[in-house]
C-alpha cells in the first residue's frame, strides 16, 4: 500500500513549512455560483455524491443482525443493514417489480431476514437477491436472478459505514488515503454515541468543510475555543485529495465548557496526541475531530445548494457513556461544541447570502486559510470544470 | 352507433381469455421520467388535462339556475354553472377586460342573470355573452360581440357533468365510448351525495388509476377487502381508450365494513350486476365504482408530477339518504372505503418515491397487470411520444 | 434645467383634451406573461431593479451618524447608512474577503464609525474603504485600496432616500424629471412616519401601479373613496417617463373616514392644492400621494412575478404627530385608507390570477386607462422589448 508513503512525503513537506502558509498569485475564492447555481450543485450530486464514497452511519446503529437504517443521498434512499455480525450491506430502497420502496420508517427490522415490498410482495433476502414474486412467470424477459436490489457498496472504516453510490467505485483504500493507519490507537470502532444533535442550515454544503479549515475566523467567532485551543498552533496534516485536515494544541486538557478532559483518554490514546485536537475534512460530507478523550464528527447532507443538514455526533469509550460520574463530562463537551457549532453555523450562513450578490465575483484568500484553495482545487477536478480564475481578469 | 358493437367485441375477447392475462415481450412498465418529469407533466397538462374531456362534478352540485361552482384545472379557473333547469355551461374565469378573475368563492350563485367582474363592473350574461362594458367604446377593435367569455365546453352524462378545454373537442361519445349505455339499469343521475372525503397524495395523478386497475395487490395491501371480494375474481370489460375497467364478484352483499349492504340496490340493479362491484377508470380524471347499493368515484386533481388532490364521493340513492335508519349503511360505507383508499395510497406515496431512484429504468408487469401497460399505451399515444421501451436494451 | 419646461407642455396638453382620453387603435393590454413569466422577471430586475434609481427609506429612519438601514433588492441586501448629519452612504453588504454578509440586523448603529465583517473582521469606513485586514499582505493581487465595499449610489430627494444599484447610474434628475421642483411648498423634507402598515400581495409588482393610474375602478370597488373625490374628477399631470401620475378634486377636506382634514394642512400646501389629492407613480417601485395635510406612500418591493412586499407610509407633520389631539385624525386616515388598499389589492390579485390563462392573450384599455398604456410602453421601452401587440393579428 501506498498510503503510509503518501503521508510521510506530507508530513515531511509540512515541517519545512513556517508559521503562514504561501499564498500564490491567483489562489482566489471561488465564485459564488459555486454556492448557488442549481446547475452545479446538480452535477456535484452526480459527480461526487452518486459517486464518491460518502459516510452513511456507525455500524454501532444497526445492534443486530437484520437491523437497517435508511439513509437518504439527495432523491436516493439507500437501505444499509447488518447482515451478520460482522458483515454489512446496503442496497437500493426500490423494488425490482414497479419501483416501489420498500421502507419508509427511519430505522427497523427486517424479520425472517427477508424485505419485502408492501405493495405485490415481491420478497428479497438481507442479501439483495429475490426469493420470492408472486403470479410471476419466469418468461419474456423476467427472471428472478436479474432482479437483485441493486447494490450500494459499503466499506466498514473503524465503525464508520462508508456507501458507494457508483457501479464501480475506486477502491476505498484510495479515495480515503489520508484515513489508512491513521488514529489507530484511538480504536474509534469502539467508541459509542453519546450525544446527537441536528442542525439545519441555510448554506451550501461546501461552506462548512471550508470553514472547518481555517481559525483565521477564531479570534471573531469562537471566544470560547480560542481559549482552549492556541490560533497560532494550527497546522495542516494533509492537503491533497479527499481527507485534508490538520491539527491544533489544547492548552488546557480538551476542549469542554471548563477546558477539563470529559473522559479519562480513550483507549490507547497516547504522546502527543494527549495534546491535540484534529479537524480532518473527510471529503465530502464528514468532518471528524478525535480528542483524546472523545471523538466529534459531523454528517453533512445537503439539500440543494443553499441547504444542508448537519447531523453532530459525540462519541465516547462505552465506560464513559455508563459511568454515572462520567455524565457531566459528557454534558460539558456537548454543550461547548454546540456553543461552538452555532458560532460557525451563523457566519456561514451570512457567507451565503452574501456571495449571491451580483457585485461578488470572487474573494481573496489569506495564508491562514491555503487549505481551503486545496479543497477548491479537489473540487474543481472532480467536477471536470476549467480552472475559474480564467475567467476574470487578474484585477477583478 | 358503433359503441354497443365495440362491447360485444369486448366482452368476446374476454370470453376466451383464462384466468391470467398474457403478458409479451417488452409489456414493461413506463420509466420513471414519466412520474417525476416536469416536462412531461406540462405536456400531459397541454395535452389530455386541457384538451381531453375531463370530469368536473356532479349536476346535483348546482340544484338551480344560477347556481355555479369553480372548478380549477392546473392554472385554469372554470365558472361550471346551471344556465336553467336542464342546461349547463361552463366558461373561463377571466374577464374580456383586462383578464381579472370574476369569482373566486368556489360555490355560489349568479344575481340576475348576470355575471359581474369586480373590477370594473363589465357585465356578462349565464351564456357568457357581455351585456354590459361601462365607458367603453365601440371602435378601435373592441365590440361587444366580439368580448363573450371563452367559453368551455359541457357534458352531462348520467348527473356526471364533463368539460373540456379544447377549442374543439373530439364528441363526448368517442373519446367515452366505454361509458356509452353502461350501467342504465343504475339510473346514476338520480343518485345524489352522501358522503364527500378531500385525500391530499404525494403522487403521480396515472399511479392512482393504475392502483384502480389491478388486484394483484390487494392479498397484502387490503385484508378487510379480500373477505368481501375474490382477488381471483377480477375480471376486465374494456381494456383500450380512455374507459378502461372491469368488475369483481362480490362474496358478500356490498363492499361495507361487515359486507352487509349499504341500502337495498339503487334503481334497478337487478341480475349478475347484484353480485358485482365495477372498477373503471375514466381516463384522464376519473375513477368509478358502482356497487349494487351505491356509487363511489373519486375526482383526481393533478398538481405537479408528484403531488395529487383526489376528491372520493359515495352517492346513494336519495331515498336511503333522507332515511334515518339508512344512516348506518352509509357509514359502514365510507368508513370500508376510507380504510381501503389509504392503504391505496400509502403504496402508491411509496411507489412515487421510489421510482425517483436513478437505479429504477423500469418495471416488470405481471399477467394480473396486463391493463396498466393499456394505461402506459394509451398516455403514449396521446403524448405522441415514441414507445419508451425502445431506449433499453432487452436486459436492462 | 428642461424641467420645468417639460412640465409646462404636459400642462398645456392637458388642457386641450377632454374629459375622456382617446385610445387609439392597438392600444390594448401587455400579454399575459408579462404579469407571470419568470424570464421576464428576471429581465426587469435586472434592467429595471438593479439599474433604476429606486425608493430605498426615508432619512429620517437613519437619525444619527452611524445609523444604517438594510433593504433588500431581490438577491441584493444593501446597506444605507447616514455617514455625517447631511450625508448618506449606501454600500453593497458584502465583505470584500470572501462575500459575507456584513450586517444581519434589519437596523442598528455603526459603532466607531466602523463596519466590521463578523467572520474574519475586516473592517471599513462608513464610506466604505478598508480601514484593516488581518493577516492579509499587500502581494499577489492584494491591496487593501482595491477591496472597498462595493459603492450603491444613493440621493435624497425631499427626505426620501433613492438608490441606484448601477455601476453608473443615469442622472437621478433626467430619471426623475418630473418630481424636480414638484410639491415644493409641501416641505416634503420635513414631515415624519406617523404609520407604516406592511401587506403582502399575491400579484405582480406592475398591477398595483397600473392600479393606482386610473379610476375606472373606483366606483365598484371604492365606495368609501368615491364620496371623498369625485370620479369624473381624474386629470393626468405627466404620461410619460418614469413619473406618471395626476390628482383628483377633493370634495370634502381629505381623504379620511368622514371626510375632515387629518390636520392642518402641512406647512405652506395653499391655493389650488389645498383641494386635490395626488396619485403619483415614482416608477418602479414607488406610488406617492400627496394631500393637503399628509402623505400617503407605498414602497414596492417584487418577490418573484406573482408576489410583492408593500410597505405603506402615512407621513404627517412632525407637529401633528407630537399633538395629543391630532392622534384621531391620523388615525382616520390610516383607517380610511387601509380599508382603501384591501379593496385595491383584491382586485389586483384576482387579475393577478385571471391572467395567468391560457386564453387570457391581451385585454382592452377604455379611455379611462390611457396612462396605464404610458406605463405599458415604458416598460417595454426600458426592457427592449419589440411592441407585443405585433405578435397578435388585430381580432385577437
Amino acid at each position: 500500500m501506498t498510503i503510509i508513503k503518501a503521508q510521510e512525503v506530507i508530513k515531511n513537506e509540512f515541517q519545512k513549512r513556517g508559521e503562514d502558509y504561501p499564498i500564490k498569485d491567483g489562489e482566489r475564492t471561488l465564485p459564488g455560483k459555486y454556492y448557488h447555481s442549481e446547475e452545479i450543485y446538480k452535477e456535484e450530486i452526480e459527480k461526487i455524491f452518486y459517486k464518491y464514497w460518502i459516510f452513511a452511519c456507525r455500524a454501532e446503529e444497526l445492534a443486530e443482525a437484520g437491523d437497517y437504517k435508511l439513509v437518504q443521498v439527495e432523491d436516493e434512499s439507500i437501505i444499509i443493514l447488518r447482515e451478520t455480525e460482522t458483515e454489512f450491506k446496503a442496497h437500493f430502497n426500490v423494488c425490482r417489480h414497479r419501483g416501489t420502496q420498500l421502507c419508509v420508517e427511519e430505522k427497523g427490522k427486517f424479520e425472517n431476514n427477508s424485505i419485502q415490498c408492501p405493495y405485490h410482495a415481491w420478497t428479497y433476502g438481507l442479501d439483495g437477491k429475490l426469493k420470492a414474486a408472486p403470479m410471476m412467470k419466469e418468461e419474456n424477459g423476467f427472471t428472478k436472478d436479474k432482479c437483485a436490489l441493486h447494490k450500494v457498496h459499503i466499506h466498514n472504516w473503524e465503525g464508520f459505514l462508508f456507501i458507494s453510490l457508483a457501479v464501480e467505485p475506486i477502491p476505498f483504500e484510495v479515495q480515503m488515503e489520508g484515513l489508512m493507519g491513521k488514529w489507530a490507537d484511538y480504536n474509534l470502532s469502539e467508541l459509542r454515541i453519546a450525544h446527537k444533535i441536528e442542525y439545519k442550515l441555510k448554506c451550501n454544503w461546501k461552506l462548512i468543510l471550508q470553514n472547518y479549515q481555517e481559525c483565521y475566523h477564531c479570534p471573531g467567532v469562537h471566544p470560547l475555543l480560542t481559549q482552549l485551543t492556541g490560533v497560532q498552533s494550527a497546522r495542516h496534516d494533509f492537503e491533497d485529495g479527499a481527507v485534508i485536515g490538520g491539527y491544533m494544541e489544547l492548552t488546557k486538557e480538551s476542549m469542554t465548557m471548563n477546558g477539563e478532559a470529559a473522559s479519562k483518554p480513550i483507549c490507547d490514546v497516547d504522546g502527543d496526541d494527549i495534546k491535540k485536537v484534529y479537524y480532518y475534512s473527510v471529503f465530502p460530507n464528514m468532518l471528524l475531530t478525535p480528542h483524546p478523550d472523545f471523538v466529534l464528527f459531523h454528517h453533512i447532507t445537503p439539500d440543494g445548494p443553499g441547504k444542508i443538514t448537519n447531523n453532530c455526533y459525540w462519541l465516547f469509550h462505552p465506560d464513559a457513556i455508563k459511568d454515572k460520574n462520567g455524565q457531566a463530562g459528557i454534558k460539558s463537551a456537548v454543550e461547548f461544541w454546540d456553543i461552538t457549532n452555532k458560532e460557525d453555523w451563523a457566519v456561514c450562513e451570512q457567507m451565503q447570502f452574501g456571495t449571491k450578490s451580483i457585485r461578488f465575483t470572487r474573494g481573496y484568500y489569506s495564508g491562514r486559510e491555503d487549505i481551503l484553495h486545496k479543497l477548491d482545487k479537489e473540487l474543481i477536478k472532480v467536477l471536470g470544470h476549467k480552472d475559474p480564475h480564467a475567467e476574470f481578469d487578474s484585477d477583478s
